[in-house]
């Protein structure tokens, strides 16, 4: 269902990425997950996506068809100045636009390679001519600028492909000239991420719930996305009133918190290791992590914030025993006794790495990432998580990952983050229920 | 340029990924990239790649206008059970093949429910669907099978969506049923991976060798690919005579080594980590990390290799002054004396790494990942790496990266890896080199 837009706005929007090396087992086209962000927040809606080569034929066709369907038209990369850049060139043919040279254009090319003390190479001439009639998309981070062709009721708009110069071109593009152009309902999202559940328990927890949200005022879409590690839960809404829909959208969340509670991690986009960071930082907690199959992934994950360095104390990565006895002070005799894959020597991880370290929370992680090392007992997969230290609820757990090695990795340090950040929630309630008994 | 293929045989394919979750800012597809490798090795030309929502007028649409333009379309996605998955119905129905119920794919379903003790959903019968005439393709990794429809000149390929069922059955399906429906030419590629260099500085001394291999026999495509830490050169040659494609290629990579030398660090598709890993095994070496900005990331790489406990000892990740102290045994006086981002740091904390664990190999790597802790002298990006101990040439050297922490961190991982390689490497042609005095 299109939505209905006045005469001259856009609704509907396709992206087409320009460029043979996307069609290669090696490169995924990124730059229409920016693009989209920002068409998504005008509530313009992206039908399709098309990635084609440098080749003047295919990438006609594509665009004849593409222009046949949608408003508006986003292409990006084939604005370069070899001979292989094509997009300016097929876009002018098709829309019956000569392309003419902006002396504008020429000029601060020129000058660009100046302030690096070069001369403007011949090849790059090209990159000063625009399809007739068409408005230049200024490019703070590169020599080719963009190319707006505004044709009334549909409009095409060319974009470099280098993702640094076109990030801040289509933020400054949507909210200068498309945010005029759109219609007046906006999309508004909001995604919930859940740990703890598999997809198939959350469908089957909120789909009495979402399936009510189907009447106006205004109707949310609900979407389950299941990743490893994760499930994400997006709701969004159309509306012309911005504050109808974000309360409609609280309400939306509400309701479905009340059913997963602290299964639900994040209801603002955040990644685990940003709330877990957060819960850290808000407490002045400090962390400690001894790893041993995760191989340094949670500590990495940890510090992949901004100002990490307040709360996380120190990781140990111990593949051998050797590692764990001497680097974090796990008793021979625990590993002799219960073998290094086991609870009690996940546990006498966290404690030896809190200890050591001084932590408010220590994390051990012990487990059997695979290839090797499996037995009939302990397959590959079997991983235990605990949390230990003097301001954590003490906490273990063995889990049965599927999947390869990078799989069983990073499933593992999901466990392992939620396991603190459920360890940290818990000794709260509990402080708080013995205060409510006092 | 579409090469010259026999009646009955596929020289172009397109792929159309089907899900409203990949025209979300949160998702690419990535199945897209499986199938083109298979169709790659089988000289199957990708000549573009669309996504398309769950919606059945775009679907058709770009199933119509695809199916003009090449012999091969391979479909992802939207076979599941609910109401959105259409790709079926679209296909059937454009096709003019009436969908008729597969008893043998019904009682499969059927029985895989009931392996899980369960009965099988109703909604899951129209899984069983298939357009007359057309063949099952099998899914040993879940309830939906692919669906296989051979028109003589063109075919049509529909797959699962998730993953790990379509990797196995694309596989399986170009060996066994493609393989004999490709062109006699086979697509070969080689791809040369690169550190130490720019994007520019390896067009510049590669451009002049590579630019004589058009001609024939057969003749060589170049691509260069930049990506964060690493450049890349892909070659490919595409013939009828596997052995002359191969020694050309052969031929054509012993030339471009022979420019770039150790620069390269892989010919064969591995990463840095598995050659690192490689170097280390062969050799017997062990190896220790003491890792301040990166966090982890550079143990968490290493130990995604299989088998990488055989050579990694451990890590330490000491991201204040105290666990720098403590764990490793940087001296108070050097940090006080350089500040903990400096050369002396980096290599204390890699002679203390090796010592500490008794590793051949021990790496230190001190640095400012940002947004916070710049100074004037030490901006974001500064990054000190070092590599000493008994059986490693000792390095030390500080970088600059560009880039936001993510990028920074990964950039600093990428060197430290290519350190440790170099440092191998080098005292080999120390070695070498005295015993030819001798």
């Amino acid at each position: 269902m299109t939505p209905q837009t006045p005469a001259g706005r856009f609704a509907t929007a396709e992206i087409i990425a320009v460029g043979s090396e996307m069609l290669t087992p090696y490169k995924v086209d990124t730059n229409s997950l920016v693009v989209t962000a920002r068409l998504d927040e005008l509530g313009i809606q992206v039908r399709a996506k098309t990635v084609v080569g440098d080749d003047r034929g295919d990438l006609t066709a594509v665009f004849v068809q593409a222009r046949a369907r949608v408003d508006l038209l986003v292409l990006t990369g084939g604005l370069g100045p070899t001979a292989d850049d094509l997009t300016r060139e097929v876009v002018a043919a098709v829309l019956g636009r000569p392309l003419v040279e902006d002396l504008a254009i020429l000029e601060s090319i020129r000058r660009r390679f100046a302030s690096r003390g070069l001369r403007m190479p011949d090849v790059n001439r090209k990159q000063a001519l625009v399809p007739q009639g068409a408005t230049p998309v200024p490019n703070p981070n590169g020599t080719a600028p963009g190319i707006w062709m505004d044709e009334g009721d549909r409009g095409v708009l060319l974009l470099p492909g280098p993702p640094r110069e076109l990030e801040p071109m289509m933020e400054r593009f949507a909210r200068e000239v498309l945010a005029g152009r759109a219609g007046e309902a906006r999309l508004h999202r909001r995604v919930l991420k859940i740990t703890g559940r598999t997809e198939s328990q959350v469908e089957e927890l909120t789909l009495p719930i979402y399936s009510r949200w189907q009447h106006p005022d205004p109707p949310v879409a609900t979407t389950i996305l299941a990743t490893p590690g994760q499930v994400e839960l997006h709701l969004s809404a159309r509306s012309r009133v911005a504050a109808a829909a974000t309360e409609r959208l609280a309400g939306c969340v509400a309701e479905v918190s009340a059913v997963l509670g602290a299964d639900i991690f994040s209801a603002d986009g955040r990644a685990l290791e940003e709330v877990v960071g957060e819960l850290l930082r808000e407490r002045g907690l400090s962390i400690a992590v001894a790893e041993s199959c995760t191989g340094g992934l949670i500590t990495s994950r940890l510090t992949d914030v901004a100002g990490s360095s307040a709360y996380v104390r120190a990781g140990v990565v111990g593949y051998g025993n050797a590692a764990k006895i001497d680097l974090v002070g796990v008793p021979a005799s625990l590993i002799d006794e219960h073998g290094a894959v086991s609870e009690p020597v996940a546990l006498a991880m966290a404690e030896g790495a809190g200890a050591r370290t001084g932590a408010a929370i220590g994390v051990g992680v012990t487990g059997i990432a695979g290839p090797g090392g499996a037995t009939p007992e302990k397959p590959v997969g079997t991983v235990a998580v605990a949390v230990a230290g003097p301001q954590a609820a003490r906490r273990v757990r063995t889990y049965r990952f599927p999947g390869g090695r990078a799989l069983v990795k990073f499933q593992a340090s999901q466990a392992a983050l939620d396991q603190v950040r459920r360890a940290i929630l818990e000794s709260e309630t509990k402080e708080r229920g013995m205060r409510n008994e006092e």
